[in-house]
Formats: structure tokens, sequence, C-alpha cells
């Protein structure tokens, strides 16, 4: 090796003949690897995405777990390290009046609605770091793709990316306040929602030098004509995927859902002196009502009858059917005494709508009639109720097309099935369902190991999130860059 | 009326007359009332009595409802307004390095053992105003009495009233502190017992200027040739007085009781994606369980067999068997995740100890029968256990009698029924249970409306309060004074 080195003080045509080699060959090379001239992008699709979904994992509310809520202290931090990244990637950045945070890029004199790519930025308590931050980080990492190489001045429509405030809605109980903002569905009403603490949505945006007027929601609306469609990055948060050992899959649609509160009375008293046969027990009736619901759940033909509800159900129909008692309350919670108030929280989801309000209202007359036979009282209330929201087959057809040429490129360490494009029905709720009401819809699915979500234990491979960030890419450059003025550019 | 007034001025001899009437008959009958020279106290021992149970009910640190736990803030408070009232009847003062406040009365070259009298100062959440609280201050009232009759110098015996600092276990989660400490049966672990905020027993001590070691501990302790016997009045918390309408009943013993806490720990989810079937619910395995509890108390010879467990219950040894499930929590607790973890809290009194010890030990297996079935993992901690305590036979016979003493004088007002001072059973626990570790111990119950207790809606008659003082008064007259010079005083 020292005698290569020495060799050019000698003779100085040499050094020029190496320099010029060196500059026509090694240095795209390098240069694309480390832009990833292989048009893959690893240092910024994988690496950097990864850290970034790290250090946004971190910024929480919680002591050793990961609780981020609307507009708390976290989502605070969380917004400041956001922008930086949005700004990285070249766009330009604001907060809307709901805590929304924008990063759009509007080429210059373009007439055509924009693609808005978005997720949210809150998190369920004791969550996992992938749920909701995968879809914006990747989101970013893809049009700093389109910066680096270029791209981005070539953009045929604006491309903005949203982080939404709240989509889990676990602090006002009320879901997606952030997108259905955007999508201007959000009643005024919601500014008086209060939290367990008492304080308002109204109150929280106004600590945080929002308006909170009725006014400043109506700005945050965006006009169906100035968007032409919503796409959606998200964890599959369920197992099917991994089981066809597939990284990516399109959504087919999101299946409805429905919130209750379900409140019982009963009479509280001491634990020692109250005969059994004369209790009247919240606990008791609200453990009763817990597993009639699971039963109803996973045997609904034991339920619904033809005549009297809505007819026969398909296999198929029910198959999305999922119920779920997340969280149960006791008063006044002590071990000597009888409970005199329990509460509980339900969650039914089904793809079919149908499918849905007969369970909410079988369950519904199953309640009044169990707290009846055990002499409680008993009220059911709708927290909230969202339709299945079917995904644009047309944008769903152009994700897919994107997935495809994606998983071709990657390199083999991205290990993938034969076969087609999977395409699912997503049991979670997302802000695709809120953006719906705006504009077309499509989502674009990532495997996660053993579907499990809404906890710690949720996990994407890293190359999984590479493969997700390089579809995104792909999608932009085929719906949304002026091939002719690329492929010029680049020959 | 007029006429009757000038008289006098005229005669004076007439003056001379009426004043010794006036004093002679007029005046004891006055000073009686005023005293209850009627012998039944009423202003003491009723209306004192009403007033001190609605302030004491007022020191609370909940807001709008009652709840004072051990060494709270709100237990400092009222430390002092008790000690107040004691020194107001006569007694010597002090606070044990457990928090319990004293009142005693030394009569002067006595060599007997001390007459305690007492019950607990703490509450548990959202508590009525007569548990514990009645047994302090009608004890207090009943010595104020004999203080104001003169006949607290005529005492026999020492005679101490006790307030103990924790007798519900709702901060610690271990109940009896303050009488456990007294009778000597409190073991040196507690001192780091930890409640849920993570502070321990010793860092409430400390932080009440008590010196929370061992030693002080041991300082507590009473021994026993000290004492002579200990009486707690306390309300029924159960239906049978007030079904049978009489004012107060004497008590055969006090049912055995064990505290479980059972812990469940299942996959954590997100509610929407993971199929009904592949679910892991430590929510629907918890409520199974609450039924299986159920069933089993309200129907044990379903599932205790001769052969493997304990052989045959009768009857009236299952009668008095309650259990309770007072507290469920969920974590993480949000509508939208299936709980990763739900614990909740068991508790199982019978007068049989063989029958507690039997349903524990079947609910125990059934615990981990279902948890199996489920595919999630079950902890059963025991919290608490404490054996079946019978009262003192001959200390009851004497609490019978001075039942019946004040039920005879007792004025028309306090309806009772004809017939035997009813005997019961008690299904809760009370420091008698501890304090029989170290004595002979008696109890005395007071009726209750529906025998509701540990809730706002306990209540008890003005005239009951005032039967059960004023049985304490003749209890104390019959045992503890000097009968001879008692009558030589009077004639």
């Amino acid at each position: 090796m020292a005698l290569l080195l020495s060799y050019p003080r000698r003779h100085p045509s040499i050094h020029l003949l190496i320099l010029s080699a060196y500059a026509l060959f090694l240095l795209p090379i390098l240069d694309g690897l480390e832009l990833g001239g292989d048009g893959l992008y690893r240092e910024i699709l994988r690496d950097e995405t990864v850290l970034r979904l790290k250090e946004l994992g971190k910024i929480s509310d919680g002591e050793g777990y990961l609780e981020r809520t609307f507009l708390s202290p976290a989502s605070i931090r969380a917004s400041a390290v956001i922008i930086s990244w949005m700004k990285d990637a070249g766009l330009t950045t604001w907060i809307d009046q709901m805590g929304n945070i924008h990063g759009r890029f509007e080429p210059t004199n373009s007439t055509k609605e924009a693609l808005l790519i978005g997720s949210h930025m809150d998190t369920v308590i004791d969550a996992g770091m992938y749920d909701g931050a995968l879809g914006i980080i990747s989101a970013i990492s893809a049009l700093k793709v389109l910066k680096v190489t270029g791209r981005l001045q070539r953009l045929t429509r604006p491309v903005e990316v949203i982080a939404f405030s709240d989509e889990e809605g676990v602090r006002f109980q009320t879901t997606f306040l952030g997108s259905a903002a955007v999508a201007g569905t959000l009643p005024e009403s919601i500014l008086q929602v209060s939290d367990k603490s008492g304080t308002t949505v109204q109150d929280v945006l106004k600590l945080n030098s929002l308006e909170g007027t009725a006014n400043a929601l109506g700005e945050v609306r965006y006009s169906p004509e100035s968007v032409g469609s919503y796409v959606e990055v998200h964890i599959e948060q369920g197992p099917v995927l991994e089981a066809l050992r597939y990284p990516l899959g399109v959504v087919k649609g999101i299946a409805g859902q429905t919130r209750l509160k379900v409140i019982i009375n009963g009479s509280q008293g001491h634990a020692g002196t109250v005969p059994m046969k004369l209790r009247r027990d919240p606990m008791v009736a609200a453990a009763e009502l817990v597993l009639t619901l699971e039963t109803l759940c996973k045997e609904p033909n034991k339920f619904l009858t033809y005549d009297e509800e809505c007819g026969c159900f398909t296999e198929e129909s029910l198959a999305g059917l999922v119920c779920t008692v997340g969280e149960l309350l006791t008063w006044p919670s002590a071990s000597n005494v009888i409970p005199g108030q329990v509460n509980f929280t339900v969650d039914i989801r089904a793809m079919d709508d149908k499918v849905r309000e007969t369970i909410v209202t079988s369950f519904s007359r199953l309640v009044l009639q169990r707290c009846d036979d055990r002499l409680v009282d008993c009220a059911v209330e709708q927290k909230h109720a969202a339709a299945a929201t079917p995904c644009d087959a047309e944008l769903t057809s152009r994700l897919e097309r994107a997935t495809r040429s994606t998983i071709s490129s990657m390199a083999a360490g991205v290990r993938r099935a034969g076969g087609e494009t999977p395409v699912l029905m997503s049991g979670a709720g997302h802000d695709a369902m809120a953006m719906a009401r705006l504009t077309k819809v499509g989502m674009l699915f990532v495997r996660c190991r053993g579907g499990v979500s809404h906890s710690p234990e949720e996990s994407v491979m890293d190359d999984d999130v590479w493969a997700a960030g390089l579809a995104l890419v792909n999608f932009i450059d085929q719906n949304a860059v002026d091939a002719a003025a690329a492929t010029a550019a680049e020959s």
C-alpha cells in the first residue's frame, strides 16, 4: 500500500489520472451510498429514522413507561423535536389551533391539490414507540430523501406531513381530536369536554397559548378542494403480516368503532356484615356483564337472531368483531367495603356497521336485564361512534404499486415471501377514519412482532421501517414528481 | 301568675317557705334534669355526644366525603379535638408511639387492673360518621357523667379510653395497626410496609414526630397484668337489631377474616386488532373469578366436598360466610387497550375458622385452574388473616346486665321490643379482635339504619346513641365504682 501512495509524487500526470477516475466513478458510488445511490437511502430511511423513533419514544409524561397525551408537557417537548426534523427535510412548518404540527413543501406555481401524509404524535398509557410515530417520521424521512436527491423541487403538487395532536383519546375519552379538526368535523361542544381532573379541552388549548375558540377550530379545517388525498403509514397492530412473512400491506378499510361507558350503582356497605343474599353489589354485576360481552363477541350467533335484530350475519361480516373492557373503576375502592359504584369502558369494533350496531343494542339490552336481576341500577352511555371507513380503491392500488417496486428493490436482508402485496382490514381506528370525511384515504401497514401494540412490547424490525419509508418515496415519486423532468435531470 | 308573684311581698314568712321548698324539691329536679338527675344524663350522653359525632365526622381528608386514614392530616386534626374532649371528662391524656390517643383516670392507690374502653378514629373512604367514632365518644361521655356526678373519684380501678389510630387498614392494607400495637402483636416488619405512594409506616410515624422504631413500638405494648378487660361500643353494621327493634345488643364473637390480593397478568394489546380467540385478557379472567367467588360464598356446599377438604359444614357454621371484592385495578386502564394486568382484593369472613380456611383454599385452587384455562398468569397473595374471636362470657353477661338496666330506665322514646337483650355474632372485624390477644374482651352493638355501614348512608338514631352511653355508665357503675361509697354519698 505504501508503494502505491509514494508513486504519484514522482509522476504528476498519473496524479491527475487518479483524481479524475475518483471524480468519475468512486465519488458517485460513495455519494450514492452515502445518499443511497442504490435508490434505497438506508442511512435516512432506516438508520436515522430508527434513531428518531427511539428519541421520540423517550419523550414521555410517565416515569419508566411511555405516555404522551393531548398537549401534555411531553407532547410540547415532542412538538419541538418533530418541527426540527421537518425543517431538516426542507419543509415549512407551523402549529395549528388544535396543536397539530404541519410541515409542507409548496412547489412554485403548482395548482394541484395537496398530498397529505400523516399520523398521530400522542400515545396510549404504557405505549410502544411505533404507534403513530412511525407514520410521522417515515413521511419526514421520505421527503428528506426527495430533498437531498433534488426531487423536492420537481414535485407537481404540495406535499405536507401532519403530526396529529390526539388520536388515542386517552385524556378526554374522545378520539381523533387532531384529524377531526383538520377534516372539519369536530363539534364546538368538544371545547367543554373535561378530563378526569376537570380540565377542559379549552383550558388545555389556552394553557398552551392557543385560542381555544370555535373560530380558531374553524381555521384548522382544510377545504376539500385544497386536498387531493391522505395517506397514512402505520404499524399493523395485528398478527397477519407477520404470519405471511411480508413487511408491508395495503389496507382495504378500517373497522367501525363504538365506545360505551357502563355505570352501575348498588348499595355500598360493610364487607363483613351484609349477608351475601341481601347484597346489591355492583362489582359482581360488572363481572357478569364483562363475561356477557366476551361471550356476545366470541359467539355472536348465540345472541343475534334473524327476525328481531338484523337478519343472519355472514361469517365474513362477523370475522372482524372484537370487544374489549380496558378500564374498570370501583368506588370507594377499599378491600373491606362492598362498592357503591362500579363503572367500566366498552370498546366494540366490526368491519360491518350493521353487525356493530346490533351488538351494541344487544349488549345494552343485556346490561339492563342483568342489572334488574341483581337489583342494581345501570346506565349505558355512548362515548364515541365511528362508521367503518373504506379506503379509496385507486389510491390503494397506487400504494400497492409503490410497495411492489419497493419490495423488489430492497436488499435481500428484508425477508419476504413471494406473491401479492397483502390486502388487510384494520381493526384499529386511525386518523384516516377522520380524514376520510375530507378526502380520499389510503393506508400502508407495517409488520409488527406478534401483532402486539399499545404495549411496550410493540416492536418493528429496522428493515421494515426502511421498507415503509422507501415505499413512501416510491409512492410520491410515482404520483407527485414530474417524471419527465426527473428523468432529464438524471440522464 | 302575677298574683302569685306579688303575694310574698306582703308576708315575708311565706317567702321563706317558698325558698326552702324550692331548695328541697325543685332544685334537685332541675339540677338532675340539667345533669340527668333522672339518671339518664340526656344532655351529655345524647345531645353533646351527637354534636361531637357530627363535629368529628366533618374532619376529613376527602373533598365532600369522609376519609381519615392512618396519621393523615385530618387524623392529626381529629386527635387534638378528641384530646380536648378527654380532658373535659377529667382524664389524663397522651399520644403513644403508634399515634393512638389515651385518656385515663387513675384512682388514688388502686392496685386493680385497668378497664380499657375504646374504638378506632380512622375511617374507610367515603365513610359514615359512626363507625369507630361512636365507640370513642360514648366512652368519653360516660366518664364525663361519672366526673360531673362525683363518681370518678369512687372508681375502684383505672378506667382508660383509647382512640386507636388505624383499624380499617385503608392506607397500608394491614388492619388493626393501633390496637395490635397496644396488644403487643404488631411485628417489627410492619414499619417497612408501604402505601400506594411508596411511603412506609415508619416514614409516616417520623413525619408526625413519632420515633418509628421497633423499641418505640415495644413501649406502646400493655402488659397483660395491667389490664383487666377491654370493652368496645360499636355500630352493628348489620340489619339484625333493626329487625328486632332493639337499640343495643351484646356480641358473642367476631368472625375470622382473610384478605387476599389476586394478580393476573395477560398480554396487553390493541383493542381493535387482536382477534377475540387469540387474546390472553386478564380483565375477563378477573370477571370470571369475581363471579366464582360469589357462587363459592353463596352456595359453599357446591364446592366443599366431604372427603377432600374438611368434611360437611353445618348450616350454622356456613351462615356467617361473606366474600367481597371491594377494589379492582386495571393497567394501563385505557378504553382502547386490552389490559396487561388486573388485580383485585378479596375479603373472606366466617364465624367458623375451618370454613374460612377451606373457602380460601378452594378459591385459590379455582383461581389457578381458571387462569390456566385462559392462558393468563395468576398469583394469590395473602395480605391479612385473623382467626374468629370469641368474646368473654362473664364480661358479656355484665354488659348484658348493664344493657337491661339501661333499657328499662330509658324514657319511652327509645323504642324497644320486649324480651331478652339480643346476642349477635359480628361479621365485621373490630379492635376487640386484636385486644383479645391481650385481655378479656366484650362488645356492645348499637342498632344502625338498614344495617348500612362503610357508607355516608350510615345512620344511628340519637336515642340509640344515648342508650349506648348510658349502658356504659351503668356497666362502669356496676363493675368499677365502689358501690358502698357510692350509696353512702347519695343518701
